[in-house]
């Protein structure tokens, strides 16, 4: 729920991660950060279409499904093809 | 390759895509964007471990695979369970 901006690329941006179900439609972008020296967790940064942002669970099953939902949305009309 | 950061979040903020494959050593995080009114297509940036920002083709089989390896990267320690 809560998010630590101190020096967030330094350190793991995430203290804990939000457990309940998140709609899609409520969702703007989600931003996948690989584990590395500066966090030993993949973390999973959902930025809600009000601003907020919250840690998701990467291991949960419901964050897959919106991953993959997002990712195999049917493209309208791709502008750049 | 280009992104466009005028008024981002009201437009597309990808013009074209990274084609080639890009090894996930080389990714620190990848942020996908839901398509919406701001733009009808999903849109996928990948942050690279040099800081430059790649947009990357959503369709593309080898951009999924990177973000199910980041998604199923065996967490070393969990910190927060």
């Amino acid at each position: 729920k809560s998010l630590s901006r101190m020096g967030s690329e330094l350190r793991c941006q995430c203290i804990s991660t939000h457990s309940k179900f998140i709609p899609p439609r409520r969702i703007q972008d989600v931003k996948l950060t690989q584990s590395g020296p500066h966090c030993q967790n993949v973390e999973i940064i959902a930025t809600l279409k009000d601003g907020r942002e919250v840690c998701l669970e990467p291991t949960a099953p419901w964050v897959k499904l919106i991953i993959k939902a997002i990712l195999e949305n049917p493209v309208k009309k791709q502008q750049y093809l």
